[in-house]
């Protein structure tokens, strides 16, 4: 079965997923029976293009254009569109794949994470014009899941977005494809690498300020690492776990957030030497008077397994009827974990459409 | 959509599974669109027996029957047979569950694990009669994954067994349904619950025998705990593993296998005073030469996940190619977990079938 990509996004961890594709060409045909191929990108710096003639986007052509800074326009045989959105429609009005249901988004525009925008808004179109999506990004689950989720039912199209709490490593469609009649009870988690790298520096002798700069000098910080600092981040993810896991049908802002912006060296050396860390946990529990969804520093024993985690290590465990407690550790994270997010959710989509 | 199930053992697990089936009956039918009504039950001391005019076996009697000693004959409405193979053959020729895939075995005899019978001829006979197979065995994949899978290929039919590694914790069915495209390169785990109580318990100053005969008398530990202490049941768990998830084609035979009968309380006293752990680890990589899979004890640094696992807490740590490490930790096990990995199979073979 072809199914038809649209691209709205299309920077690093897009790029890596275009390129992850291509690797993987043969496994998708042989093990999955799915051929996948790019029929439009929309970025917001780069131009918003489709393949002329209902075709496929030379990806190749259209990697080398933005990677050498020119407009995705210069790419040969595509027709533009004037923004993410109007792409969306002109891709969906034309051939059957929307129709069909072969039509997948796949969402990795950069976030603004107090609103959720712009994904929202694209995730909303997407389902509404016939597609299914894909999305990396936490805004859509963390802002608007219910809503969302009820879009995606109504249309018949799934609603996907694994990559929005320990990238690739499997949690929502754990869940979903592996525990079912399962309830969550509650979870504990760390799900931030960039304060987990800060914590660990500190814990090795440097200050907040300087241990910051130096994750920022790595690239492992954005230059404005307010977000992840003052715990957004993390709050964004417990909300998204929240409304999935437990249908909590909150939003960030209602998590109740702690940063480590407060921490001093001190504090973080101190409970290192006696046999304590000082972790950024995000947690839910069940309480009499409804859900209580947090993100906040715990002082942990240094025997509790989320103590042990170091720079960018995260994990997730999580409380279940039926189960009693497991753990998900993610020892390793970077671009290809990330794009893997995508494929598999894309993999997912397509076996329940071919099964 | 109506599954019937025949269950082929009746001890601890199947009874559990039962009673299981009817808590979450409301939500199978609500969730799932399932309902599962057993058909038939064959054991070795309590008879075997299967639904008389094609509808199902009064559960609450059969529970009861056989919790009081009494054959399962002495159960209301019902059909006898002489064995366990031959009333697989009865319920797969009456009606129409067989011939439509709606039948599914749930298998839970108790293991020859040096040989891995009888649960593969189970496994074998019901894939041959047009049904499905749950199994919480860990013998027909440890000894016969290969031929087994492609039976049920051949038959059109689903061979489950989630349990058989880490209880209902997703292991198997993460890999297959929702790490599309991963190879998995190896893994390391504690995967044998009693060795770990007997070596934890070591830790805390009980010589071995004392420590085995301690879980012994906590219904922990067989009274013959020597395929446990042997390193038997390990073995069968990764060879499980080795051949599921990395096409190792081996049986528990082949697995380099060392026990912990040979370590000394003060062996594991003095690696636990320098800040060490001994732990029976299962594991896999390859090499140049082929797979190398074995169990023996290690020695670990104390800051090791594995390491940290006390008493019946095991864990899985998969390298991959795509996502790199992740690690599984159960924290909990008991008769809920084992009973819910059937019961997990049974719900995705049928989602796989009514989706």
């Amino acid at each position: 079965v072809i199914f038809d990509l649209l691209l709205i996004g299309f920077g690093h961890v897009a790029r890596r997923f275009v390129r992850l594709l291509d690797e993987r060409a043969d496994r998708l045909a042989a093990d999955e029976g799915m051929t996948l191929r790019i029929v439009g990108i929309g970025t917001r710096r780069h131009g918003c293009i489709r393949a002329a003639d209902a075709g496929a986007v030379d990806s190749g052509a259209a990697l080398s254009a933005v990677e050498s800074g020119r407009s995705l326009e210069t790419v040969p045989g595509i027709v533009p569109a004037a923004d993410a959105l109007a792409l969306l429609r002109d891709v969906a009005a034309q051939g059957d794949a929307a129709r069909d249901g072969r039509l997948i988004v796949v969402e990795t525009t950069v976030l603004d994470i107090a609103r959720g925008r712009p994904a929202i808004d694209h995730v909303q179109a997407a389902l509404g014009s016939g597609a299914h999506v894909v999305t990396a990004n936490k805004g859509p689950a963390a802002f608007a899941y219910d809503a969302l989720q009820a879009a995606a039912v109504r249309a018949g199209r799934r609603f996907r977005f694994e990559g929005a709490v320990m990238d690739g490593i499997p949690v929502f469609n754990l869940v979903r494809e592996t525990m079912p009649l399962v309830a969550v009870e509650g979870f504990r988690g760390v799900v931030n690498s960039t304060t987990n790298y800060i914590l660990t520096a500190m814990e090795g002798g440097r200050e907040f300020a300087d241990a910051l700069a130096e994750m920022q000098a790595a690239g492992i910080a954005e230059a404005d690492a307010s977000l992840d600092v003052d715990g957004w981040d993390a709050a964004a993810k417990a909300a998204a776990l929240a409304n999935v896991l437990m249908g909590a049908g909150i939003t960030p802002h209602d998590v109740a957030r702690t940063g480590i912006g407060g921490l001093s060296r001190a504090a973080v050396q101190a409970a290192a030497s006696s046999g304590r860390r000082i972790r950024l946990i995000a947690s839910a529990a069940r309480r009499a008077d409804g859900l209580d969804v947090r993100v906040a520093p715990e002082t942990l024993p240094e025997t509790d397994l989320l103590a042990s985690l170091a720079g960018g290590e995260n994990a997730l465990a999580l409380r279940t009827d039926l189960l009693g407690e497991l753990v998900l550790v993610q020892r390793d994270s970077g671009l290809t974990q990330t794009a893997y997010a995508l494929l598999s959710d894309v993999v997912g989509v397509g076996r329940e459409l071919t099964n």
